[in-house]
């Protein structure tokens, strides 16, 4: 059975709440980042730019967590374990426009968190990462 | 030079701000908890039950990160990558209830967020994490 997100808590990760990415160096050092997500039904995608430390991570190890905490309720969280089952380039800048639409309400990245003439000039990537282990607060049927 | 945290963000560790905490496990897959946190002026200090996940794994790999971002403001953010120098008992509960002071208000842990039965029934530990490597958004001057 697919691990998933209970409903109750999916808006952590489909709307616009910034969560917290982990991935691990070579050397075991975990390394966080603030980012965008979003899911779609099976995976927590994340966006980013190719040549990133979080992206050289998981080349070697695709293990991530992904935690995302209420900003109105820091008892409401999800936290995930899980893995980057795929890494899909995203070469028409749907995912990324999609996650800036969900989180600034501008349906162009470039030309409004990023300048415009960075289109192209950097390699968008997607990572879809598959969650193996879900915890919530307040547990399901708590809320 | 002793790596540290810019004025500007160190509300950001010093109040009631719940934070991230990453440790990894021995299987190399990172592991997040949102905690409680305190800074002492040259290390992140975070309050722990003996026996949990995280005590565990930093057992074998003291590698962390620690990310508290603003509630108010999600582009306000500080992250730290560094390593468990040390870890002390917390057997007079000290440093537990001066944490549950700074987020809830109360003195006491046991009684207030825990069952008063429990004091003496979990043995505390507290991991002081020394910075190796610190972000912080706004960068400092930009505030």
């Amino acid at each position: 059975m697919a691990v998933t997100i209970p409903d109750a808590h999916k808006d952590l990760v489909e709307g616009a709440v910034y969560a917290v990415l982990t991935t691990v160096a070579p050397n075991g050092q975990p390394e966080n980042t603030v980012i965008w997500c979003s899911w779609d039904g099976e995976h927590v995608l994340v966006n980013t730019a190719d040549g990133r430390r979080k992206a050289d991570n998981i080349k070697r190890n695709p293990r991530v967590a992904l935690t995302a905490v209420d900003p109105q309720n820091p008892f409401r969280w999800v936290d995930i374990r899980g893995v980057v089952e795929s890494v899909e380039e995203d070469d028409d800048f749907s995912n990324i426009n999609k996650h800036c639409f969900i989180y600034t309400g501008n349906e162009e990245y470039y030309g409004s968190v990023q300048p415009a003439e960075m289109k192209g000039q950097e390699k968008r990537l997607v990572f879809n990462i598959k969650p193996e282990r879900v915890l919530v607060f307040p547990p399901p049927g708590q809320n």
